[in-house]
């Protein structure tokens, strides 16, 4: 997924935009914070123009600038506001004081276009760079329906003699398929020179970004347009979109998986998160779940109904059906995780199993140590969380409750049913339970009784 | 999902047919009872006609009329039977006694034709009503492949010149695509007395319903054909129409859920019931099963793999993944249901959490409780059913059994392990375990002995 | 699923060909032992012809020669080696020795396109035998995107005029839309004498197949072709692929279960194995997946997210959601298997109910016994499994483990969390667990003194 290409030696910037009010998202989330591949659209980009060396970012927002602040802060991001909605022209304005002495390209993106490659934006630069010295580089594309998308006319290298809005369009520049997604490239040096000149002489009163390559070409310049996929320029305008934006990305996921190495059974039930990692010969069921930060190793297998989260997977091991691992787990070489079993903070040693309706929590299990079905590590008190710490080839009984904090001993044995308060030296055996009474007869009393008030109730 | 329109003042009546024997469908269930959406097809139409301020519901039956009779009793429609197949035409004279004295506008509907709306059906009474005052209007539609269906001729105005079986159909109508639903809006006073003069002879001696066109127009009267689309009249013939109906209702309620403000992290795996209903901002991951009676308000987050029926649950909850919630589970503002948890007749109060493993059962639980990880409610006795309460702030330790009927007062706390048969006090402590006992050196003695029988019987 | 009509009485022998190195699928696992529908795809192949009646198979290896002859080792089959790869006619070759003194028919199948049908195969042994009595019948197929197959210039009644490569097509040949599979019936008695005669004169220096038929025609001898659907000869070289063929493959399994007059609620969610055998009138709820070794009869529910694997579930019977059932699984009438259950080599009497939160292994259930939430058979002592036999009308209360081996007695009851390691007469009851202690105002003291604690934290 990673384009390690270095990014081209001259400076980069990006202006991301992103004070769309987001209406039709219904949302008091703001349209760029809603996740695709279980990180925020924003991020997305912001991690893009990360891998492609960019050494200042603009954020632009409107309404909603704390949510977007309180996500971008740990990205060194810089926020600027535009305050009214005077157009995309005005909304890269409001980036002009970030930028400030910056000599260098400059990348404008959108928000809520989460998708663009860094090697698509690396495209852009280099175009931005070629010979003839475009004074701006669109990104174009070619939707299955043109639609009412603006268009872009251009020759066979990409030299744009033309932009058109939709509305504007003859009906032969309407016949043409190439459309304008918005992004562009520019010099810093133009691109605020260019924007001063940008008017508002139109029937909404708004300052188009567009109209800058028109304004170059005024002065003899021209402006180059590269295509992309229309799948990576898709837009969000609503939780439609959103999904269709996720599946696609999805899509192309399982793919790359596939082609790498790892069978999927069911390719279209199973969601990765941006950063999964499979290794090769991973097996992955029906319906699993890759929630953010997840690796697996080479030959693991991931049955059905599998969800992970923050959790490592080692080689060979096994995992599921209906196995939770979150933030923590970490299961060694051939370890199993069975099914309705959850592990959280706990890391398994090499072939540790936990098989059957099992939490373990803030929990160390030693290698080839076994714990029995229904076991539960009562790692809470309501106030704060205690380890529980189970020693290489120990043996926990099923039904057992371990109340940490508590040490297992190597080799120690759990007793079934146990509830283990106290600490159990290595290869001993903890019992914890109460003796057994039978009483004869007693059962058949009971019902014989509880048929009668039944009865009774009934007769009543 | 629902037409809240007032319908038309004139009085309205509905015969709806269901009197086909369903062969394809090698089922021993009525086919218009098998469900769609979580509800038996016939009882769509019987809410739709609901909906319009019917008057009367006529279903007619032929084979299986105790079934279709057991599932409309509550709903105060009247059944006539069809002992003989003879036709369409035949079928709707059945529901003339039921209908005697009734002056207004009949419906003809079909049980295995589930899905048309009330909406549809409004603009087909109204249309009857119009100013030209046909004597019959049709609902046509355009499928993909109009196939072997009868073909409506009409203007553009929708006035009937002719209808046509495909079978009878020339050429030039044969390449009209408007084809005839069968479904009809007709005045009572009409209707009965067009089906008198409807003869059998044709090629396999049947009565047809849409004869009626040609034979109002044989009176100088004239008919009108109104259009939908071909997703709301599919008919359901097999198990495999069951399937494709079903998907096309699901892809509808996916895509209003999300216009209405829902995120959907995987849209073609979440399936809703008839009546589910959704707040703003609520986000339902991979895998999410509605079954009817479920409402989720704002803020709430259902994940991945979460069953959910007749449940209600409060603003901000979190659900799952891999939670179940059965009829009369209410979690309330910000309470959260983790994995492998079953709730069913319990109420749990705002912020309590059940978070692991465990089962709660006709119970209470506090504001602000914690219930531990594989808590069970015994709620169950083989003959009757308990109620548990536990208190507001209580905290259940893991592993603990509640035998109902038992109350867990505010505040109080439950060890670890514990089985609880009687009440707990406010703010006390209750445990019941029993204590350890550790043996040394046991469990390395017991391997020895078990790898020696092993040997043992591998030796012999 | 399965063609029962009789093979033709002539021998049969089949030679699979798997010698393909399966680079792209990159995996150390042996391409044609990659599973499709829980099956390895070379057992495909070999369970259609073994329908066949074959007397002889054949398969012809490479690399991975071991991984081949350990999975077909039970199916006596040959294992013939190509240790070079020289081509499709180099490999067929290969299997001359195994064919030794074999008079009969010879199919030539790949073990990378598993799905050819038992009946295709026998058409195509059918057409070797009418009356033009043709050299070779090649299988041929029309792809939606014919590209670069090879094509085959036949007349109407499939007498082969011409094969040839596409690279050595003119261009009316390329626009010739029956392509050639590769796979073909020959006489054994010709088929390896018109090998003998394939040169390698070509680019690449490899022997042919496809140049027996004009080799044959050279002799005056015709060929013949017969088609078949190109989903049937879907070959896998990669995991994508493999997908496809998976896919596929459900797709027409679904559409056969519903036929057979089984409700897949959603059949794009539901996944069979080979050998699954359902009812009539079985409810199969979302995101179901059926392992090898299922029967469900007749009126059972499997509801959504369940997992069964070497099955048996009765008629009427009820699965899950969210059961798991594994080998040895065996559920009588009307038994009941709910929540978070997993089921091991244990047998449920009629109507027997185990609904939540349970594990069951190596037990036998009493019919109508009901087994409470969370019960654990603890089976398994690190060396050996133990059997638990539970009553007919038994009631195991909740939370109990029950340590093997152990007998439950017909209508006994065992108290909720109870930890039964003896055996329990018939209608007596059981307890084993410790008595309840309060201690009033404990548990206000305890959260005064971590509140307190908590405080100084953070003040310090």
């Amino acid at each position: 997924m990673t384009d390690t290409t270095p990014a081209a030696a001259r400076p980069l910037a990006a202006v991301i935009l992103a004070a769309g009010k987001g209406t039709r998202m219904k949302s008091d989330l703001h349209k760029v914070l809603h996740p695709v591949a279980g990180r925020p659209m924003l991020l997305h980009l912001i991690a893009a123009v990360g891998e492609m060396g960019a050494e200042r970012v603009v954020v632009v927002t409107g309404a909603g600038r704390e949510q977007v602040e309180a996500v971008v802060a740990p990205h060194g991001v810089a926020v600027a506001v535009q305050a009214e909605q005077l157009g995309t022209g005005h909304a890269v304005r409001q980036a002009e004081a970030a930028l400030v002495g910056f000599e260098g390209d400059v990348l404008v993106l959108y928000g809520d276009v989460p998708l663009v490659t860094a090697g698509t934006m690396r495209r852009m630069v280099e175009r931005l760079h070629a010979e003839d010295a475009p004074a701006v580089v669109v990104l174009g594309f070619r939707p299955s329906d043109p639609g009412a998308y603006g268009r872009v006319i251009a020759d066979a290298e990409g030299r744009i003699a033309r932009m058109v809005e939709y509305k504007d369009a003859s009906e032969p520049e309407r016949a043409e398929t190439l459309c304008n997604s918005g992004l562009m490239a520019v010099r810093g040096a133009d691109l605020f020179a260019l924007l001063a000149r940008v008017g508002n002489d139109n029937a909404v009163g708004e300052y188009y970004l567009p109209d800058i390559v028109m304004l170059a070409a005024a002065d003899g310049r021209g402006s180059a347009v590269i295509e992309t996929g229309a799948d990576e320029v898709a837009g969000v305008n609503s939780r439609g979109e959103l999904a269709t934006v996720e599946a696609g990305w999805q899509a192309r996921r399982r793919a790359e998986a596939m082609a790498a190495g790892a069978t999927l059974l069911a390719p279209e039930t199973v969601w990765f998160a941006h950063d999964t990692v499979l290794g090769r010969d991973v097996t992955v069921g029906q319906n699993v779940v890759f929630g953010p930060g997840v690796s697996v190793a080479d030959g693991a297998t991931i049955h059905a109904f599998s969800h992970l989260e923050g959790a490592e997977v080692g080689a060979g091991a096994e995992v599921g059906p209906y196995a939770r691992l979150r933030p923590g787990a970490v299961l060694e070489r051939k370890a199993k995780v069975g099914n309705f079993v959850e592990i959280k903070k706990a890391r398994l040693g090499e072939g540790a199993k936990a098989n059957h309706l099992t939490y373990l929590g803030d929990a160390e299990i030693g290698a080839g140590a076994n714990i029995g079905a229904g076991t539960i590590t009562c790692n809470y008190d309501g106030f704060l969380k205690y380890r529980t710490s189970i020693g290489t080839g120990a043996f926990v009984g099923s039904n057992s409750a371990l109340v940490a904090p508590v040490t297992i001993g190597d080799g120690a044995i759990v007793g079934a049913g146990s509830i283990v308060t106290g600490d159990v030296p290595a290869y001993a055996l903890a019992l914890a339970r109460a003796r057994q009474e039978n009483r004869a007869g007693w059962a058949a009393k009971f019902r014989d009784m509880m048929r009668a008030r039944k009865a009774a109730k009934q007769g009543g």
